[in-house]
C-alpha cells in the first residue's frame, strides 16, 4: 500500500487538524513547516506522509498534486484526498460504547462526533439499572442483546470501556457479532482475530510518552 | 538522541507490555516475531527501535546487549533497560487531573496507576459543588489555588479533561503553575512553551487510525 500504520495515523490527525484550521477561517496555503508546528512532527515526516497519498491507488497520483502547490499546501484540498484515501470520506462508520461506567458513560452526550464520519448508534452494559438510569443521545442496551443490535445498526466500531478483566471477553463477543474495529481504553492487551484491528487509548502509554520526550529534552 | 519521538513511545509501550507478560507468569525469552504478535508493530521497527537503547548514554551499549541472547530476548531486563533510559523508572511522576465531569473523574478510583511510575496527587475542578460531592483516593481543589498546590505536591504532570473551549486557558494555567506535561483529553489543538509537551489522548484519532487500518487491510 505504501503507507504505513503510523502514516495513516499521522495522516488521519492532519486531515482534522486541516478541517479545523478552515473552520476557524484559515483557508490560505500551509507550508510544510507550518504543519510541522500545527502537528509536532519534522516537516520531512509530513511532506512523505503526502507524497505517499498518491501511491497504490489509480488516479490518486494526479489528485495528490493537486492540492500541492509552489506557496504551499491547499488545505481543503489535501485534507479531502486524505480521507478519500484512507476511506474517511465515507457517509458513516456505526460505532457502540461498551462498558458504562464513568469513562463508558462520557461518550453518552460526546459532542465532538457531529461533523465526523462516526455515529454512535447504541451503548451496552452488563448491568441493567445502570441502563435504566443513564440518558444519551442514542439507545442503550443490555450487553446480552449485542448479537441482535450489532448486526442491525450496522455496527462496525466499539469503543470498549469495561473493567480489564472483561476486556477479551467482550472484545471476543463484539467480533463474533460483526464488529471489525476496537478502541481498546482498558489496559488488557487484546488479541483480534484476522481482518480485525485494535487501537489502545491509553493514559498510562501518554504518560510514558511525555516522560520520555521530556527525559530526551534535557539529555539534548 | 538517537530515539525518535514514535519509538520512545513504543518503547515505553512495549516495556509495560513485557512486563504484564512477567506477571502473567511468562517470563522466558521473546523472540521479536513473538513481540510483533504482542504490538502489531513489524518485528524489524521493534529491533531498530531496541537496537537503538544503547546509543547516546554512555553504559547503556553494554546494557542493551545484555538482554539480546540468540534465544531471544530477556524480558525482564529489556523492559528494566527501556525503563531506565526513557526515564521511566525514577520514583514517582506526581500527576493531577483538571477537569472532573464523567471523564475526569473516572480517574478518581483508577487502579491501573498501581505499580507504575505515576501517581495522582490532585484533581481541579471550577465547579465547588462538583468537589465537594466527588470523593477520590486523592484531594480535590477549586481550580483557582492550582498555584499553590501544584508547586506543594510537586505535580508535573496533568491529565487535562475540561470542555475543549477552557482547554487552551487550563493548560496555559497549568503551565504558568509548573506542569511539563499534559495528556490532552480534549478536542483542542494546544500550544505549549519550550521545555514542555503535550500528548493528546484522542478517540476520534483512534477512529480514523482503525477505519485506515482496515481500509489497508481490504485494499492490500
Amino acid at each position: 500500500m505504501g503507507i504505513s500504520k503510523p502514516a495513516a495515523e499521522r495522516l488521519a490527525r492532519l486531515a482534522r487538524l486541516l478541517e479545523q484550521r478552515i473552520e476557524a477561517g484559515m483557508d490560505g496555503f500551509v507550508s510544510s513547516s507550518e504543519l510541522e508546528q500545527m502537528t509536532g512532527w519534522p516537516s520531512h515526516t509530513i511532506r512523505k506522509d503526502i507524497s505517499r497519498l498518491g501511491a497504490g491507488i489509480p488516479g490518486n497520483a494526479e489528485e495528490a498534486d493537486a492540492f500541492s502547490t509552489p506557496s504551499g499546501y491547499e488545505p481543503g484540498g489535501l485534507a479531502a484526498c486524505i480521507r478519500r484515501v484512507l476511506s474517511l470520506e465515507n457517509a458513516a462508520h456505526n460505532c457502540c460504547v461498551v462498558g458504562l461506567g464513568r469513562l463508558g458513560s462520557s461518550f453518552l452526550n460526546y459532542e465532538a462526533f457531529a461533523g465526523t464520519p462516526f455515529t454512535l448508534r447504541a451503548g451496552f452494559d452488563s448491568n441493567v439499572n445502570r441502563i435504566e438510569i443513564l440518558q444519551g443521545e442514542f439507545p442503550l442496551y443490555p450487553t446480552f442483546r449485542m448479537k441482535e443490535v450489532i448486526p442491525r445498526f450496522d455496527i462496525k466500531f466499539a469503543l470498549l470501556c469495561v473493567p480489564g478483566e472483561c476486556a477479551q471477553a467482550s472484545a471476543d463477543k463484539l467480533f463474533s457479532c460483526g464488529v471489525t474495529g476496537i478502541v481498546n481504553f482498558t489496559s488488557a492487551v487484546l488479541s483480534a482475530p484476522p481482518g480485525t484491528a485494535v487501537e489502545n487509548v491509553s493514559v498510562l502509554d501518554a504518560l510514558g510518552a511525555l516522560a520520555a520526550r521530556l527525559a530526551f529534552n534535557r539529555l539534548k
